[in-house]
């Protein structure tokens, strides 16, 4: 059994998709880009107000074949494939679980998230359960579950077959090194390569919302203020001024969508 | 693309539905009325503790094809039908949203419910999503839902196609200005003419069940206990004493019950 | 209509799997003694951090058919059978419903667990819905459910027919005296006569846990710690000294498992 | 195990039911008489074209649990619940299976099936499966299934575990002695006391039907010929005359809507 | 009440469109032409062999209520607009449903249907149920449902409240005078203004595809004939000759592919 | 792209399998094996009356991602690897798809199978869709399926991955070269390895079974004929005599269970 490493994303990146980029940035984002759906349907958040971000490490679970998955996994723990997902997890990744939907499978118990925790490891994302959750609800893990129960990983249906292979979770394509950003709108999946153009992309947007959000809470006409509008510019203006910003720039989507609101009128 | 207004309900009226009728209470009465299921499956509360009171202003997504939902939809923001429906809601307004059960599109974002919010606006129901979840859920919006996702409404399948028009939504249908009543039960919806007969009865309810729950907290016996027998009435009548209420009557529904119980011995 | 009374554990029994079986640990030896499956699917906790243990009065709904369960049942409360599971409850008892997955529903409300409660009842375990969840969620009573409706009992598709007889809920077989084991797991059935065996079996395993978990929250290697390995078994014994507790003995599995691991080598 | 024999219908009136009411017909009356919706979901005709009516033998499939459904049922056949249903049906019956929805359990193979076609069998009515399916299709037996499947009974998930008592099939209470009617349309359950009255009222109906059905299939208006209008109940004399059958009178029902019809204009 | 016409396409489109497009083809040149979906998930072929192409009148039915459809729909047979719809239709159209997936209303029954044969109808999609099947699959009607009921039209859950509106139907969105194309395959929307496009398209494709069928029937590589190759052009044109068929004349399409097979070598 | 080509069973192991063993009987021997489910869920025969036995190819869908499955695979059409299974494909094979049960793309069209059966292929298997359905029935290839469809391959939500390689479908894993039995019952996935144990097994069997079925079918008694009593041997004695075939001789099985039954009395 070798098991193939992943190749991890710099530091840097994941700090500023972390401080910049929530699921649903990059969700918007990623549809611009062209990848239409990286949202996982199932997996939800058992840990809310938790937000994690880091390459996936993926483990792959089979449904159950009594000649295949036999008495010598019982009984030598090293045969179990749930355990070298770990063993292969390092210190700021997210373990990816296919578990098929499965609702009365296990994959992680506590001692085995408290070994993930020790390690450095951030989160986990399963198409299915772990179980001991009264214990791993607290161990300061990211938990994004179909469920939970007190079945083992092979009690019932399934049994662990392939580490870091692709794996489809919530139905999406996830490769061994995606990068996972999870929070409490969900779990999305950016193809590695994308995810610097994210980086870029989130902190354009992230100016004038600030101040579009605080005049909307005030009872603001959503027409003039989200996205801004040409008449609300120099409020704006005024508004970065008080707060002690440099004066801003629109730019070019924003003067398209004025000159065609202009042409309407 | 005109938007018919909705009838609103007095502002008293509210009141005493907000301050009498749990969710529960007016199921159970309109199923005595004739309406055999007014709640809505699937839409769950994800603001625990929050009920919300008032009438609807209604959304209806359609599943998307592409040549009737085109680009200009995706640059002219004001072409977008979800905004119309925040601008046709007025403080104290519900939007209810048919949203088709579809669990990756978030029918409205953080800045959309914001401006909901600024305008007074008391809660969401959707048979389907919000996105932005992590912010949503700090607006002070009552709000019930199937789920959350990081995905924008018109990502993946669905797109908005009218407001104000007659929905489903959780099977059960809604018409705009019906009155909705939401709490940590879920959903009813409640026909505009049959709310205050709903007031009617919920305060006829109300006189007898304090001293009844706090009989059976004390151990009590629920056939002496709930509903009230003709034994424990002298009982009651002390109970009420002590609480310097005035003394009670039976209904004319108790006096036949108690006949009943009496026939059978 | 007679209802049979079940055969109550030993209150010493049910302190001992209180103490000491989580439902995880009680699915994972009734795995070991031949029960595939002992594990609820369906009812999830809707009161978080409650653990319950207890044995099972059981209730069975069926589909409602307007020529069985008449107009009586509405006149008559003594007709109503989810009274009756609750006459037969006693202090210490779990009720546990075969509601069919009914999402529109609600079996109990808050008078009827107010009642519950005031005798003494531990908790409820319902393959559907209960009414009244604001204040039912306050009453002290342990609740696994698949969902919370304002509907009451028999207000759409279903009707209580028959009190402790054999049930399925959430796809297991519950016999009524059989010990349920809830907490935030879920629900696992445990047959009354396996139950004594299974303290016995979860006290064995303790031992050890407790050292194991805390060296793999330190950062150790899982294949050292869990299980224990030989290596790590002086370690072990300095922890106990250092803990004060008597020297450990390795178990015959653990003999055997250190034997394999070095045949290996 | 005692199994109680069901009470029977008169060979008269099954003759009368099976000549004039298709399930269509029962489920249409059935709700004018109160019976919201006898129709199985679930379970459809794998045998197009047959038409069985006969009283229901029933068996009762519940979830395994290996404790209570144990060796012994694999070693000795007559242990086998799923037998004894076939012992307990005579000819002219119907054996109405609640499986669970299970679609992994052949509840009956080729031989049980042979066996109780031998014995005059009409049906079978599963809310699952049945295995063997190449060679049952063949046995002139009547088929309503959720499906086919080449596991045996007991293989995976259910067993049986009562016979004649009352279960649920497809969403519908069904009693031992209930009568089934099953066709094309599928199946519907009958309470034995009704069954007449649907007699008494399907033949009211056939009446003017065919010359109803003639019209339209010449291209006549719905509005004219059904339900039939007073402006072409001459015409209908007419053609009564033309097939040699004694003039007609109209029912009061025809005269209301006549009525009515007049008022309108 | 009134009910719009619709707009109907040439029978000269219809013509082509039933001569040469089947579902699938249409589905391919759709998706070609930017419209990523036109399948409807639900609705099967009941009367398999069956092919029709042909104009959309629409039905939408919603979750019943009883304030909004209440008795008068009962007695007064022109209330119920599954008549109107039907009273809007032409020969050479077709009637789709909006019956929300519902499993036990059957929307029409035999008399419906007969009458809308006799107008020259062609067939009925519906995401949900008819009754009376037996009769109604020898009218020679196309049907393509979700199931077949014995239950009418409002028994259950849901009645009709609007004719030649927008609906959803099989999770497409269906405009009123969309052309259906419904063959084995099932059924796929074409937007009206698209269909002649596709008679185009369909009419290029067609000239090679007998010769290669004929290959591979015969054992011929998928690579040289599927689709054909540079190296199978001299074949192909002996073939036409032999069928006295005019030389064939690569289109551009065949001919970057040839290009780009070459580049590869 | 390297495809690895499967290890095929004799000729005589698969003449014997399609002789002998229906999927009815290897599953119920597969289960007396120790497989517990070999039945694929989810894909049924859509080709009634055909039955196939022969090795796996397999092919495995994934769900789409665009940075992943790009527009090559749209224009060259030697990048499609649904092309490159049936490339690896031999005559007596048979295609086994997981297609994630997904019912909006076909994963085969006419052209490809007509292929298929053009090399000798058998049949197809998929946890999915097939379209040009109105074709491909005609084929003579058996063909178990979920359903049909007219979109193609990757036209919404999946794309081809891998060949060859292990894969889930309907719940079962299949590994390329395990012996498939598909007939009217289903699909059950044969072990290599055992597949020469069920031909033996199923021998065995065969031997009384035609002459109890024949008495069953006369009206015999199931306790006397299935299995076969010690009662009724003499009389099968007779009937092998009459049949000019050779005396029969009980096995152990049938003498344990006799000496059982005498036990009893």
């Amino acid at each position: 059994m070798t098991i193939k490493d992943i190749v991890r994303p710099s530091k840097q990146l994941i700090k500023a998709l972390e401080a910049q980029v929530s699921s649903a940035t990059a969700a918007g984002e990623l549809s611009r880009l062209g990848i239409r759906d990286p949202f996982m349907k199932g997996p939800v958040a058992f840990t809310p107000g938790v937000k994690v971000v880091g390459p996936a490490v993926t483990l792959q679970f089979m449904p159950k074949r009594e000649d295949v998955y036999g008495e010598q996994e019982y009984t030598d723990p090293e045969k179990q494939l749930h355990r070298h997902v770990l063993y292969a997890a390092a210190a700021g990744d997210i373990v990816v679980v296919d578990a098929r939907g499965d609702l009365s499978s296990g994959c992680f118990g506590n001692m085995m998230l408290t070994y993930f925790k020790g390690k450095g490891g951030l989160g986990v994302v399963i198409d299915g359960c772990i179980r001991d959750f009264p214990i791993c609800k607290t161990l300061g893990l990211g938990l994004w579950l179909r469920g939970v129960t007190p079945n083992f990983h092979t009690q019932t249906n399934i049994f662990p077959m392939a580490v870091n292979v692709p794996i489809a979770c919530g139905g999406v394509l996830v490769l061994p090194g995606d990068i996972i950003i999870a929070d409490d709108d969900g779990v999305a999946v950016v193809p590695a390569k994308l995810a610097p153009e994210l980086v870029k992309r989130a902190s354009a947007h992230a100016d004038w919302e600030d101040f579009s959000r605080e005049k909307l809470e005030q009872g603001g006409d959503l027409r003039r203020y989200y996205p801004i509008s040409e008449e609300a510019w120099p409020e704006y203006q005024e508004w970065r001024k008080a707060h002690k910003l440099p004066p801003p720039t629109p730019d070019d989507h924003m003067l398209a969508r004025w000159k065609g609101a202009k042409a309407k009128k």
